[in-house]
């Protein structure tokens, strides 16, 4: 047992590992709000605001890239990532009545997300705050506050942070379409799910980590409700373990980037079993004759043929809470490398947790 | 003088280069067309269709990034790059009345393209085809064309093709504000400052390309009208030199990519004199800061202090136009660079110009 003086050393990356393994009980922490999830849905409805103008930044506007699907596939509105610069800095003054603002950060005090949060509510929109912390300054700035419910979070890095806006965001689309008990009882068995499927990736990312150890740029390809964790997963990479990661929609890589891909360049790419998944078969094949080295992952992951690592997820009780289980082989993967490099998630270099830049 | 038999040896890239100095040529052949212009603007007022819901894939997607903000600022209408997922791959249903949707593509046959064309008008939407092919199925799809008038283009990177689609993008959005005439005016002027201009940037671009002939990845900054020159730089650089170039926002870089950044990791920012200058500011002395080189550009790069190069841009007569002007820069160091690693610009390898992937 070691007395109170004893400074116990902290691994590089042990928040952000330990946060990864938080998140079925963070995804349990959100659905105790699901009555917070009802009412702002109500009044979406009440109000006739169904344009779903959704801002953040960072792994927050990855969550929005979801967001667009969740909306539309479940009540069927029209959800837009809308533009922070056109209303808090171009002052385009555009008409939002009719529409609803979902303000994305973990901290709730990045700056120009709370401009455009007052602009909007100005403008006639109905604004909610998606935030950890419900007394910042962008809660108080947004006529409604959900609790994003995913408790402290250490690591400059967000895992945990992400998970529950993606089930926010879907908890809302579902309530919003007369179905948030049901979607608030997939996001339940999903967190099931995930707490046996973590501790088996952890093992199977290692080998990855360690035969990428030295790569510098990768893409990372999904599509429809794949993106979100395209995104994120490219962003994992980029910031704890200083890959040049590139998320691209299947059909975008076909457009120019496929050019670039050689040996050196792997591509991670996120399969779901889903309308998509054909044309990330496609991409997949193009990866390969380009002769790049090719991860599988998602839970269509061995429809991919001829990649070099499958790490496949299992499938969700339905398919819109895919995003949930695709992303943590990827955040798996970032943590694993940064560990392989030297690097610490938990403190990259020119990062703070709350980010104030403009 | 050479007889009809002669094979004239052409230059890798020689295609490229031309159609980037054929530029103004292209745009003035844009305007000739202020009156189907006019008309497709006066149908959306006529309509009520001013939910503006663009789609395309690579440079085509790039120039809609610009039309958020072409049409946010003169009609001031909302305008979104539209998910082609959503509708075409899982058949949401969205109800489309009250929208125009711009489908954007060169060959006018990108097959998702066509497939959500004819789905958005089966829904409700007022669907127009912008391309350089009005005899194409996308045309045919549509329920009216808009030409692009760029002329042949045999390169397959993409350069008079998107500077058309901004130009008509941007045309499209001032007449709808009743403004076309005097933007109209105003791409005449800018054809002028380009014409100029190219010669100068094609010399001052040479050395920054030399220098950077082994670079591997690069961060492309804009914001705001800007974040489409970022893009389509990014683009030009995967496609036609393998550099895994990533466009950010200049907002985004501080949300995680910035811990990328060392002295191997080049960053080409671009500064316009508008309301986003201040935060491209502050993002380029993160960049410094980070130790990374950085290359200033847009008519606002002097603005941006300790640059290793700077490649100013002329100041259009309206700053809605400087699209047209800044992206130029990125097109001739792309063509340069190209040079430099002995890559053909004109034919990457896996690419063709005619994209039919899935």
């Amino acid at each position: 047992m070691s007395s109170p003086e004893t400074v116990v050393p902290v691994a590089p990356g042990a928040d952000f590992l330990t946060e990864i393994h938080e998140q079925p009980s963070a995804l349990r922490a959100l659905l105790e709000h699901e009555g917070s999830y009802a009412r702002v849905a109500s009044t979406m409805r009440t109000r006739g605001a169904t344009t779903i103008r959704m801002v953040g930044h960072g792994s927050s506007d990855n969550a929005a890239s979801y967001g667009v699907y969740a909306f539309g596939l479940l009540p069927r509105w029209t959800a837009l990532r809308d533009s922070i610069t056109l209303t808090a800095y171009y002052d385009a003054g555009l008409d939002m009545t009719g529409s609803t603002v979902i303000a994305l950060s973990q901290s709730g005090r990045t700056p120009d997300v709370i401009d455009y949060v007052m602009r909007a509510r100005a403008a006639g929109a109905f604004t909610v705050a998606l935030t950890n912390d419900i007394g910042s300054d962008l809660a108080g700035a947004a006529e409604d506050v959900l609790p994003l419910a995913a408790g402290p979070e250490r690591s400059v890095a967000a895992s945990k942070t992400y998970l529950n806006q993606i089930a926010a965001l879907g908890l809302l689309a579902a309530s919003a379409a007369g179905e948030g008990r049901r979607f608030g009882a997939g996001i339940r068995a999903t967190a099931e799910l995930l707490e046996s499927a973590i501790p088996v990736l952890e093992e199977q990312v290692r080998p990855v980590a360690l035969s990428f150890a030295s790569v510098g740029r990768m893409f990372v390809v999904g599509r429809g409700i794949g993106f979100a964790t395209a995104r994120e997963t490219a962003l994992k990479l980029l910031e704890t373990c200083r890959v040049a990661a590139e998320p691209l929609t299947a059909t975008a890589l076909a457009h120019g980037p496929v050019a670039a891909l050689d040996s050196l360049f792997p591509v991670w790419t996120i399969a779901s079993d889903d309308a998509t998944l054909p044309a990330v078969v496609e991409a997949a094949e193009r990866v390969r004759a380009a002769g790049a080295t090719l991860v599988a992952t998602g839970d269509a992951a061995e429809k991919l043929s001829g990649a070099a690592y499958t790490l496949p997820v299992p499938k969700p009780p339905v398919p819109l809470l895919s995003p949930l289980l695709s992303v943590v082989p990827g955040q798996l993967f970032a943590s694993a490398l940064a560990r392989a490099r030297g690097l610490d998630p938990d403190h990259p270099v020119g990062l703070s947790k709350v980010t104030l830049a403009r």
